[in-house]
């Protein structure tokens, strides 16, 4: 089992080190194009007005073209009456006959008998001519070598002549997906198979950069094999993607095939997610080997192959928007390394808040749920809650200001919610973190949420979520909104297999947690304190998942035999169900987030017909 | 000659009329495509993941997998030595076996003989294991309806099992370019052709915002030709633009026809330019008659009918950011619409300074030039230069701060320095605006921009430029740097029909002028003097022009019979020149600006060979 370390180069200086190398030598590639088609492309030499535009002195009215000095004196007390020899009518764009020089616009004259026109006022020469070159002129230069062609820029050339143009070619990419373990997407993989979703993810992300993708087949982890694909790759295309195999594990050949076909300048760099990059060329084919996990792939994508499509095609990507946010939970990370931490933002009041999603590099979900991402910088061990940090948005500014913000335990009913606001077509959308019940009293208490769901027992009284409230939120900031009653329960593999019928039958038998702070957990040490059991007897007691289908999923995968959940999620996964409780779901409410238009259409739907027959298709909730 | 009058209805009305109109009864064609190639494309319906992402319990490392249990108690100090039984070498990603619920990394294993591995400390179950679900559960909502997919998103589905996916159909739209004057582009149009550029604009627009554009062959203005063609497209296309047509003059068919077919709910709308615009539908397409003039129908594009393809694909498209600017020239606007003026922007010093471009509605250079558009509201007349004024984007922040800002007297040098900048791949662009050499000395005093273009006669001492910059600028604020000698002269037209062979010769004949404050003015005002003619004996001195160029092409195409100008521009054109005199053309520099990387790189082009050798091609230039 060979291992081999990786570098830890600062992102910049690997930057340079690469673009030294692929701008060594390089010419771009051109084609000539019809103009007319030409929007969006990048021009490679600067485009000169072959003519005029307009070309000749052209009507810029409707109304009839005179010699100007023909209507000198014209005025309401001494009109001038023109024969039809000496007008021509004109529409807009119309040629000014040679003898004329001058437009008189329709509503400033009218006709007389015998084809005559009575004008009331003179006009000068050229006055409401467009003449010759008030445009453009021959010979000016329209855009300069390497302009994007914008499509009024399209038009200009056009107006002036330019019927082809010379572009450069849009970089052609290969992308080589590689692995044994690797298969193409299917609704039904068996166990230890990857289904290959990164080469779409590239794919689309280069097509935006306007980059032609190519996806070659998956390669399995032979050598031999990989170096000619690659090698054919590096002499068919202007770059080439390697997909995982860029780190230094036991099949990770992409460095040494890139070595011994081309060279390599750079195998780690000192960023996370994305340090197994490998940076090269081959030919005068830059070649980068990304890593395995998507969220780290997709940091090297837009933090290195983005600049380096800019730099094949010359094309310009519009700029992510930046903005300040608070800091919403506080962010640990390594000296060693330049961290990106993708975040949800929310615009809660005056202030946007920035909460970080799961860091993990293999959650691809962490990079459709947010909203932007904050740049942790090398040497620096974290950044606390509260602090200010700069956002760079992948979600548009609208978006975040018309996002309400769910933090707390989580019901499917949210994304529920969510989904009916998009189909009756509000300009919302819900944003939701599942963070538990006490999440959702800490996040509207921080004002870091609008809202929060919560299902919290009170063990003392029996009552829920009323007590904690009184106990640690004020009643200016927020309020109890009744929400739904859920049915609470053992889920057990489907026919029960381990015979689990009462609570106490959970002891000696794999039991799936929730998180600490959640309702669940706390209805979960409730029930043992009453059944007497002791934690330590729970087999699985510290393995905690953050949701109910999480659980339900570990129960279904075998994982675990049991686990307290809703039967909504037993129902999903075919499991057995056996019924505890029911338990009341609320939402803790931000008191000025209550009257908003956010908040009338969120409550407008929960209380709607089409989320209470969808409950009712879910099952295992109850409401009046 | 019938006549129509159009309404004047406020935008904000005209588009709700529009919207609520095709609005009504609609619903979005779906079509079902792989999710592989879906990025990019909006779903119909939400999606609920298929299967759990990872399906399977996966290894997060290169290692061994191993039971925990065996694990408790190992330690650097009382190691535990693993039979190989009880281990199973993975990769990242790899199935772990039902028997093993942790994984140990590469680094922190020693392999022993017989295949056994020494452990020095132990995991807990699933440590280093990506559990079923960690990032996809079965049965959650991965995205809502009509969500766009992003290319992550893309992945998370595949990831899900989702394989295929309803999306909306793009939207296309047919474009239909109409008038008898209109032809296709083409390098060598006759007299009163106009060359039919529009539809490329719009549909690079369309394209730009994720519509599908089809562009019909020119119609001519024939009514029941016209009529069928827009019947076809209505019933083909989710929507129809018919170019041109759309005023209320001669053959001015789009309304009557709209209205004939289907309904039309506004015909002139209250902003300029881009009044005469006919907004309808045709069964269930939405109808759009566009002013003819680019200006006028890029703005209604713009703040029309992007919206229109915002809804019928209820795509994103990415919002222009706003910035606030200084306004450089004062516009006065009128009270009756509400007006977009198109401006350039640069950053002086701390400043960005907003410059308005030419706005008659024929300008698409106006387009092309433009970095923004200020908006100037209906009901007020105008703002004053020096005000603060909002600037929607067109050109990215990083264009404009990187954009060096000349103002003033123009030579095609200036076109050359930009494009020999973008040649040699600097990071800097040239923005030019063509103001006369007193136009550079105000913009240079009044900080709006880095430097201008002079080449101003002292009449008293015949010495060019420096008494002028003595005179109206402090030494503090600005420097005169040295350019190049120009050759100045009368370019009459081939051959000299007129015998245009002295100054004096000009008398008689048909000049061009240029405009007040241009050093070509000032010197042909000092010539006349010098040689005692009268300026009221020279027909065409009120006609002004703003370019050699644009003199040239008066010439050339016969609207005028003489000018004076700079020999390269008579070259290009074809002309006869009459050699008056060698000027100076100098620089007028800001003292902020001398020093800056952008400045350095500009004098760097100046003085390089490539720009000589360009000169001399161009004939004229004096340097040493």
């Amino acid at each position: 089992m060979k291992h081999n370390y990786l570098d830890n180069i600062p992102l910049e200086e690997a930057k340079e080190k690469f673009f030294s190398l692929i701008k060594n030598n390089f010419k771009h590639s051109s084609e000539i194009i019809p103009t007319a088609e030409a929007a969006g492309r990048v021009i490679t030499e600067a485009a000169y007005a072959q003519i005029c535009s307009p070309h000749y002195n052209a009507s810029a009215m409707d109304g009839i073209a005179v010699s100007a000095k023909d209507t000198y004196g014209a005025s309401e007390s001494t009109p001038t009456i023109l024969s039809p020899d000496r007008y021509t009518v004109v529409d807009t764009g119309d040629s000014i006959p040679d003898d004329k020089d001058a437009v008189i616009m329709v509503e400033d004259i009218s006709f007389e008998p015998e084809g005559r026109v009575k004008i009331i006022s003179s006009v000068h020469p050229f006055q409401n001519v467009r003449q010759i070159g008030e445009d453009i002129c021959m010979g000016d230069m329209i855009a300069p070598s390497f302009t994007v062609i914008t499509p009024p820029l399209c038009g200009a050339m056009l107006a002036g002549g330019i019927t082809k143009v010379p572009v450069i070619k849009r970089p052609s990419v290969a992308i080589i997906p590689t692995g044994d373990e690797i298969v193409p997407p299917t609704e039904n993989p068996e166990k230890g198979q990857i289904i290959e979703f990164n080469s779409s993810i590239f794919s689309g992300m280069l097509k935006e950069w306007g980059a032609e993708p190519k996806i070659y087949p998956i390669i399995p982890d032979k050598k031999e094999l990989l170096k000619e694909k690659i090698k054919d790759a590096s002499e068919k295309h202007d770059a080439v993607l390697i997909l995982a195999g860029s780190s230094a594990g036991r099949d990770d050949y992409t460095c040494e095939i890139i070595k011994e076909l081309g060279s390599v300048c750079v195998h780690g760099i000192a960023i996370k997610p994305g340090k197994p990059a490998v940076l090269g060329k081959i030919g005068k084919a830059p070649v980068v080997g990304l890593p395995g996990y998507p969220v780290s792939a997709i940091v090297v994508m837009r933090e290195i192959v983005k600049d380096m499509i800019v730099f094949l095609s010359q094309g310009k990507i519009k700029e992510e928007e930046k903005i300040t946010a608070l800091l919403g939970k506080r962010i640990v990370s390594s000296l060693k390394y330049r961290e990106y931490v993708r975040v949800t933002v929310g615009k809660i009041g005056e202030n946007y808040v920035a909460v970080p999603l799961p860091r993990g590099a293999g959650i691809v979900t962490s990079f459709t749920k947010a909203d932007g991402i904050i740049t942790v910088p090398q040497n620096c061990e974290g950044i606390e809650q509260g602090e200010d940090v700069e956002v760079t948005l992948i979600s548009s500014h609208k978006d975040i200001t018309s996002s309400i913000i769910v933090t707390g335990s989580h019901d499917p009913i949210i994304d529920e919610i969510n989904d009916i606001l998009k189909i009756k077509g509000y300009p919302y959308s819900v944003s939701s973190s599942h963070v538990g019940s006490m999440g959702a009293l800490n996040a509207v208490k921080m004002k870091q949420a609008h809202l929060g769901g919560t299902h919290m027992l009170d063990t003392q009284t029996g009552e829920y979520n009323k007590s904690y409230i009184e106990k640690y939120l004020d009643s200016k900031d927020a309020t109890l909104i009744k929400g739904i009653g859920r049915i609470q329960g053992l889920m057990v593999q489907k026919g029960n297999p381990k015979k689990i019928h009462t609570f106490n039958d959970i002891v000696g038998h794999r039991y799936a947690n929730r998180q600490l702070g959640s309702g669940t957990r706390i209805l979960f040490d409730y029930l043992l304190k009453k059944h007497c059991i002791d934690k330590a007897d729970i087999d699985g007691y510290g393995n905690e998942e953050f949701t109910h289908t999480a659980v339900a999923a570990q129960i279904a995968g075998g994982n675990a035999d049991c686990g307290l959940g809703i039967y909504s999620a037993a129902q999903m996964y075919g499991l057995d169900f056996i019924e505890i409780t029911v338990e009341e779901y609320d939402f803790i409410v931000n008191n000025d987030f209550i009257g908003t238009p956010m908040y009338n259409a969120f409550t407008e739907i929960f209380r709607s017909d089409e989320l209470k027959k969808r409950m009712k298709k879910m099952g295992g909730y109850c409401f009046e």
